[in-house]
């Protein structure tokens, strides 16, 4: 089980620092940087599947490919999205930046933006603040919790998580409150360990681990262009882990922290579990539970603690044959605990429906199958059309 | 051009009523009965692609298949989906009761519902209903619009058309506000005409209308478990016409009730007319556009007057490119006639934008090829979340 922690710095060979650049419009820490100290340095990275990408994604995940990572800054107040070529020479100066303070060459430096899309970020002010950040570098739980808190957004809270391995550990921060969505979500993600690990290795338990988490976190079905997920190993402990178990481990932090993004999306009053069992296969499961998490009536109904499940069952019902087989007259949903439809058709009365706790699972009995798939998303509410009309001003 | 009218009783040969059945909980009229006397009746439907369909659509689609449509009754204040065996038997015993009573064969009879799924309809206040319609039954304006008022739900407007050909008429009838999407929305409609058609011809032209029309109005990508589209012609104009100018009337008819669809979307702030220009062809302009179309974050800033085309490009890039060919750097975003992002990046200042008109017209040239498509929805309001979160109570 993952548990929340100081974030990055939770394992050896890291140090962090959050300060206030002075890119967010209202104050606050707006600027994080994370030093992998080695003694055995290892990366990888996932990113957004959104054609539209930023550029610190475009030059990231080209830096990944020619070095190991061994820093990592982030910023929040801008999100460097379709600025053209100087969004470009911006995200590259930035890491040249990093590298130089840092005694480190440019493709060792990974860069992340969140915030507005189209608008170039103001770059005297952003590298004054990772002038500011090196100095304030830290490898203890200030250093991590500081981190945490600069990437914010629309976040309310920082989220961290620490799960602790057989002689390793992993701790991690994330954010993002909104554009949660498949292939990841708006959120920037840096996960770090002090295990023994080889790039390669590191990047197969990160898809891993993000495949059946972040990727199955989705609050309102808009994709970012700029969702990052970095795991840096610093080796620090000396210990090779099990692969499986260390992917466990992953997992385990990944869903912690996805969970996290859930329970604060930008407006939600209620967390959505959908199981969907009895599926044909995985991605059969994965098809229904994905379009019944994007099914506006059903989240607002959600939303007015209403049980609606005739809503779920018609939108269970737009899954294509070919994509999800089952037969519309097996399916059950059970909405916290009752089963209100049975068999395609009314079950227990939806009166005995408890939607008062901010949790909600709902269960989709496809009896196609014994593939069993979970995700987790948000309900459509007042505060997150109020939130998303008014971000931008 | 199509104009409003008095629908479904424009077109000579037809007669039609809408009466207080008692299905409604807030009282008003909520059964319609449309009766297509000739001389020369033929018929056409076209149904939701839901695989979980309401029994008055598996019934009515089946009665289409076995005999020409000689009458449709319809009901709002119950869905009859999700309803079984006994919601089966419900549809037929309605279907059998009209025919009775007008001297034809049950499956002569359309049946077609609207209102809460998972409920069986009160047969017995339904059939009382039928009973005080047949008497009802007027060729005037009054019956058309009584019928038009018949079968709202939370519309709060009744819709009709009328579209004038050379010696023939088209009029029509639509119901729909929610769960507005793809393959039809949650909405009933009814098109007459006193053309000379064939039942082939008829379904021919209809299919085409609504595939440009209907089928491209969503707004809120809720595909509903009704959706009924039927056309009645009766062949009172003596005219035979051309099947070319005929689809096209139909076409002008569907587009006109599909308009008004969206002006009266649930909680609807904005009518959003998405563009996609410039694609490789049409249908990969229209999963661009049903892609925006489908945006929660970019449906929130439309309501808040923020022409935010940073969420229309990020959406765009989700689309795969198997399904729409283009290059991101090529994209522009043109908002009520400016052009905030061009090649992909910063275009002409947001702040030129007026966003307070009700209608908003967003262009998006791919710069891919010569196809344009057209697609209309509404924005994410307050309203919409109130109107959807409440409803079933």
């Amino acid at each position: 089980m993952s548990t929340p922690g100081v974030g990055v710095t939770v394992p050896a060979g890291f140090r962090s620092a959050g300060v206030t650049a002075g890119l967010k419009a209202h104050g606050g820490r707006d600027l994080a940087l994370v030093v992998n100290d080695g003694p055995h340095p290892a990366s990888a990275g996932v990113f957004t599947s959104n054609r539209v990408v930023a550029a610190p994604v475009t030059l990231t995940r080209a830096h990944l490919e020619r070095a190991t990572m061994r820093a990592v800054v982030l910023n929040s107040g801008g999100a460097n999205a379709c600025t053209g070529a100087e969004g470009m020479e911006d995200a590259r100066a930035t890491a040249a930046h990093v590298a130089a303070a840092l005694g480190l060459l440019p493709e060792q430096v990974g860069v992340a933006s969140t915030g507005l899309i189209g608008e170039r970020l103001p770059m005297e002010t952003l590298l004054a603040g990772v002038d500011l950040a090196v100095p304030a570098l830290a490898a203890d739980a200030a250093g991590g919790a500081c981190a945490a808190d600069a990437i914010r957004t629309t976040d309310t809270v920082p989220k961290t998580v620490q799960v602790d391995g057989p002689g390793w550990v992993i701790g991690g921060m994330a954010k993002g409150a909104g554009m949660l969505a498949p292939g990841l979500a708006t959120m920037l993600c840096v996960l770090t360990t002090d295990a023994l690990l080889e790039d390669e290795g590191a990047a197969l338990a990160l898809r891993e681990a993000v495949r059946t988490t972040f990727d199955r976190t989705d609050s309102d079905g808009c994709m970012s262009t700029n969702d990052t997920v970095l795991l840096l190993a610093s080796g620090a402990s000396g210990s090779a882990p099990d692969p499986t178990e260390f992917t466990e481990g992953l997992r385990s932090a990944c869903a912690g922290l996805a969970r996290q993004l859930i329970a604060d999306a930008e407006g939600a009053s209620h967390d959505i579990e959908i199981v969907v069992q009895g599926a044909s296969d995985e991605s059969a499961g994965e098809a229904v539970a994905r379009s019944v998490a994007r099914s506006n009536l059903f989240k607002a109904a959600v939303f007015g603690n209403d049980p609606n499940w005739g809503r779920v069952v018609s939108q269970v019902g737009t899954v294509p044959s070919s994509l999800a087989p089952f037969d519309p007259e097996d399916l059950d949903v059970t909405i916290n605990g009752v089963t209100v439809c049975r068999g395609g058709g009314v079950g227990d009365p939806r009166e005995l429906v408890d939607m008062t706790p901010r949790e909600v699972h709902v269960v989709i009995d496809l009896h196609a199958g014994e593939a069993t798939v979970t995700l987790w998303t948000s309900d459509l509410t007042h505060d997150y059309v109020h939130e998303n009309s008014a971000y931008s001003s």
